[in-house]
């Protein structure tokens, strides 16, 4: 269950209200890169944590942060909303060296929100569930944690590039911190598993009949002239999970040309996709197709050039 | 540039079709853990790739691969659903132990595909490009790379799990063996790149004064109660990145209750909420609202319950 | 801020787990009538509220209150999978009265997810942040928020016919119970606010020249043969609002037949587009566009059967 | 069935062509709030209706006005693209105090429409059918309809406040009226039906088992410190739908801490889950799990710090 | 499977990078009209293809070369973005006649991709993979190519106008050839089939009982006043497909008014809707409901204004 | 503007309800090829024509039928899924050779929309709005709405072969011919503006200068050994358009390996990205970047396996 004291988290100050960099400040609430997914993907790691207790509630606990964090960047996003444009007037009354603001807002803060945020990115694309991962698999679902917190804090560091405002650099450096806390906990999860080989290859718990032992550490080259695939780390030495030796070959095909039975009948298919050779359809020779029936004699007279 | 030879990288071959499999194999083509993503993906991060190009051509090598997953999966599919029932007539003469086929399989396998694959998952929602992560920082995609396989590869094995069909186990036994490779391949190239302790907290390249240093260690917890975090590698010793030293604390609230203006009356809000208490509406006391001009004569009058 | 407790709002249990009764769980959670979708909506009018403070503060708690409810559910949706068939074999030798088991449940919730919920609806159609309606007019807002309660209680009270799990129910009954009370209460927030009469139309604050009263309070026909339109509380006496006398008529157009200008020469359109009858090509009359220029003879080329 | 006679339902001008505004008046096409959503769910509503014909006659008479509302908008964004800017070189020749029109505008509307509408919103995000609320039950669809008409209104008016065209205002304050009308009339349905308090809580034809009757009529508080939830109108009196009586209360939780079975072994886990301790891997203990065979030997060696 | 060997099909070149130009790129990427649609469109035609070899190598073929445009396209995104302004004072600093230049560009440029192209269109919506039509019927598919192929020359003719750079605009010219060329490829396709007559109605192979022949040539008129619909070639003479004769007439329906059953008392309807009229609720009279039971009474009992 | 007479445009009746068939039909609602899709594409179509107007009022009208022909079909929905399984108890007393019922069904029919249709396809996919071409080319359009009626045709044709029930047979019998009819209507409209000759390469508006001919009527070939194309009717004689003269050939890259700038130090890349050789970190040597101003030394310092 869940609580709420109505502060916030830290300190949300905007200095000069800007609404372009609300429309930036978006992609932190609701892109893949930001916070409603860690929330939610923390939230639901946690609901369907199987296994020891502590990751459950860890996942738990950094869930329950982040929603904070939602909260300060919704609040920042309001708060350089105030002052925007609400009009063509005022928007060109306003004009500066930097343009039109409505040309570089997001119009929808005025039309939908009346001057707040959405859970939406930058661009106006909603947030969307699909990129909650949780996999039931604790160790996929800390790489996955991980790779969130790095484009998380990708993200916030643009930002406070991007901004000159000392409370929203003030804002993002905490957001910051975090995010480096956040991916070094997730990687001490893994680490408090038994390490990273211990782990790997993700599942661990796949019976070895599963796997085709011959392909599993071995680079392969897709280039057109058969040389072999770029050098590094990855094609020699012991591989990263301990488990193998790292090699590298081009590939070659080891499978077939795929060779799919002609349509059925009455699958939906054309006529013509019955027949071996269609340019002339005078002379087509209908392919064998399960349950044909009448459909040879059909084919015959409707690709005939001559029926009435 | 690019190049086929219409041969499969490995033979698919599939004993007695099931349709509903089908359905089951649709999520490793089109589904979040699926080949779909991860081609895109490899092939983003290679095309906008700056720096060593080394990386950038393991990328795009791994993702010409990954086509031919795909084409290997789209096969199963097809030939999975050979004979599958395209009437109920059919569907119930054909009824076994398992019941109805048309009730578990995707019936868009008959009604749009006509007995072939689709770009979307297990439960027929089409794969969206929002889920290839392309980032511009090499570190950070090289976590959502292993997030990939390692949810990739629990999904084959899961899949591997619920067939009992020995050309599908098969084919499935390849792409598992690749995933174990992708996993640490991609693994192996943060280890070129001077291993997890040089590259964390990524990005590594943002400026010191972007980071408030004295949350980015620290385990906060949300407890209700005001206990502290659970503990675990996560709150003690070195961190992961070598750069600090964990600990834990419960968090108190560091920053105000939020208070933004009230809103503007040329911003479509109600004119409630220009005021102060509203049960009352005869004793309305408007707030100060950036040019309310006549907007306070309006709420009153509004808000009379005895006006005309 | 926000803090937990690690516990449940209310017991859940389950006593026959169902993985099919999972499936049809997951549209109270990421269905647009689910838990979700209020949690979000309810914090984001919460974060972007502007006007009186208790609203805010009710709109926080309520918030708060939805992500025990998500948890819930979760929770439940899990312990419904415990014992899902993993495999065909699994199914077949499970196989009942209901038939396969396989059939009837989100394959995700094993191939994905492991046994356990996601953010997705009865379909796998992941929730998406579109539904979050946060307009920045607290009346609007909460005529949104009894929408949605009201079909979260129709759900709710379905999902409660459609199980006979004791514990299900009992859990459904609770929930029921709070959908009720946020109906209530989300219409007692308009009273507080004055009532719905003070309040309508919404919003309330538009300056009276932006409605052309002509048209505010007449029930327009559209019937073919220009009868009225149907009989109601909507066609006579005063209006809701108490603004207007209601009253009906049948509609008859009062707009002009659209006329756009013909297509701009370097707007990618087809050179017939710019003559005037195209059936006869060579009679071409080509038609007045802006800059057109030398399209005029390229048209007539064009369109010259007897061109070379 | 359906007919037109081409003419507009009310006249649409544009007398300063404006391309910027185009994009405004897409959120009132394709929005959330706009006249594609209204159309379609009156019409699902109309066609699905259950009960009284009045009401299925009244929405499919709405339905059938909103196609011209539609119609309208459509051919206000046509009109308003003529003279856009198709190339930056024409964008700049006609450079003014307010900047770049290209990069205001929505470019699909040159790229992609070739000047003119599209089912999209104000930021390009295309119409989706999910917000078409159709629930079955006519009170919770008519809270749903004033609530898009509310949105609606706020939407228009924000328009209307948005630009100077008298074309566009005089356009836009017909469409207001209509929200007004169309909000009004949604309530009057529900008067028709005996009232909010007949008809309230929604559905209310639930059986009185499926409610617990304890939470039904009460605030409950989530706040951190145990402190009561805010007052109100919700939080005494008799409740709205007059079957209870308003209190208020802080919230304990009632259930127990979840605790979900360990994973099985056959369902893509980590074998990390199914021990307890994990830090000390020499030193596991493994957590029953159901078929765990072998499984605990497994464990046991792979996570031996001391295995070959 | 699939080979690479690094280098572009046709050389991409930037000499002026522009960012806004970028945004517009995109949409040849991500959009509806983009490579990434035909790429995978033409893949899944190939990979599901029954029928004649050659139609699926061709599909083949061109889906192959789709990647190398995706990827000049990529290559040209980033390279536009090369200079771009990374924080407001380099905007501002920047400015030009055009006006701001983070106004125009897609923000997501700077903020998740780090200045590389993105899957997704003009306005950032990811491109999703239901735009993949791949029916299994190759005429249809066909026809779809064509649209496909005919929307994408538009684009890219629009894409040239709007740039002054050569090199941009020297690649487009290599790609509106590439559409061309395979706009009267799949119009060869149909040709090699037999032609448009053999191959229409598409699919050619139902049954002609499953056809209504009466409607199959006939434009129906839906004007209101009952007049004949617009006249042209649709209207009269031998149909296209050949198999019937073009006429036109005004529709009159000839279906029923639709009559659903009324609402099942445990399927989440109001109780209004099974009663006859509800204006005067004393006086209902309750629907016949199949199962109604002791639905009846509770009605009276719910609906009676004088109940206690 | 728009009219209705409440009647159906043809008879709908349904025999035997069937929920399981009630989902297939959702696909021909809201599935891509469904009729949502060609109702609102030919609208925007219509709503957006420049150039003839009776192309304009043909899109008008056949717009104007689709909506008859979404009513149908909702229509049929709703009656299949009269007497449907609302509980699991009633699921298992109607058991039949079929099985389960509610396997196979939408559950959202009972959950959401309370045995009514939704605008979403056969596996619960809500219809969107971007399958809605309108290109402003009306020859662009014309193929695309070929397209749509070819496999909107072929679901019927599948639906039809999919049900028993002769009411059902018969009402898609009637939407079969329709669909035959808007087929050849719409190739009609291209034979009307001058065949397709005449109007090929779509657009055929753009400057000669815009196409590089040298690649407009080539085959190119992809395959990695060098050999030629598929041959057939694309690869030899006078193209489709009449304009150029089909050949084919293998085709080898002219451009170059793109060659992208390394990262700006303030994009958020790794600094691992802007050094040439990373894997023995004490070595590096920085590349050029510009502005690189400290980060030269910066880089030295982090990736120096001996700093302190």
């Amino acid at each position: 269950m869940y609580y709420t004291d109505k502060l916030l988290q830290y300190p949300v100050r905007v200095e000069r209200p800007d609404p372009v960099f609300a429309r930036a400040l978006q992609q932190a609430i609701g892109g893949v890169e930001g916070e409603i997914r860690v929330c939610l993907q923390y939230f639901f790691q946690a609901w369907g944590a199987r296994g020891p207790t502590k990751y459950r509630d860890l996942l738990l606990n950094t869930a329950t942060e982040e929603i904070a964090h939602i909260e300060m960047l919704a609040t920042a996003v309001a708060l350089n909303l105030e002052g925007a444009p609400l009009s063509i007037k005022e928007d060109i009354a306003n004009d500066t060296a930097g343009g039109s603001v409505l040309n570089g807002m997001d119009m929808r803060h005025v039309l939908s929100a009346g001057l707040a945020a959405m859970p939406a990115d930058a661009n106006g694309v909603p947030f969307d569930c699909s990129h909650v991962y949780a996999s039931g698999n604790t160790a996929a679902d800390m790489t996955a944690n991980v790779a969130a917190e790095a484009t998380g804090r990708a993200l916030a560091g643009r930002l406070w590039n991007m901004t000159d405002d000392p409370g929203m650099k003030d804002m993002l450096a905490y957001l910051i911190a975090r995010d480096t806390f956040h991916q070094n906990q997730f990687m001490a999860v893994i680490e408090d598993m038994g390490g990273l080989e211990a782990n790997m290859p993700i599942p661990n718990s796949l019976p070895p009949e599963s796997q085709n032992d011959e392909f599993a550490y071995v680079t392969l080259g897709f280039n057109r002239d058969g040389s072999p695939p770029p050098e590094g780390r990855w094609s020699q030495g012991v591989s990263i999970d301990g488990k193998g030796e790292f090699s590298a070959r081009p590939m070659e095909p080891l499978g077939q040309e795929p060779d799919l039975a002609p349509p059925r009948p009455d699958s939906g298919a054309q006529m013509q996709q019955m027949v071996d050779g269609v340019t002339t359809p005078g002379a087509v020779k209908p392919r064998e197709a399960k349950g044909a029936g009448g459909v040879v004699e059909a084919i015959k007279h409707a690709l005939d050039p001559d029926r009435p």
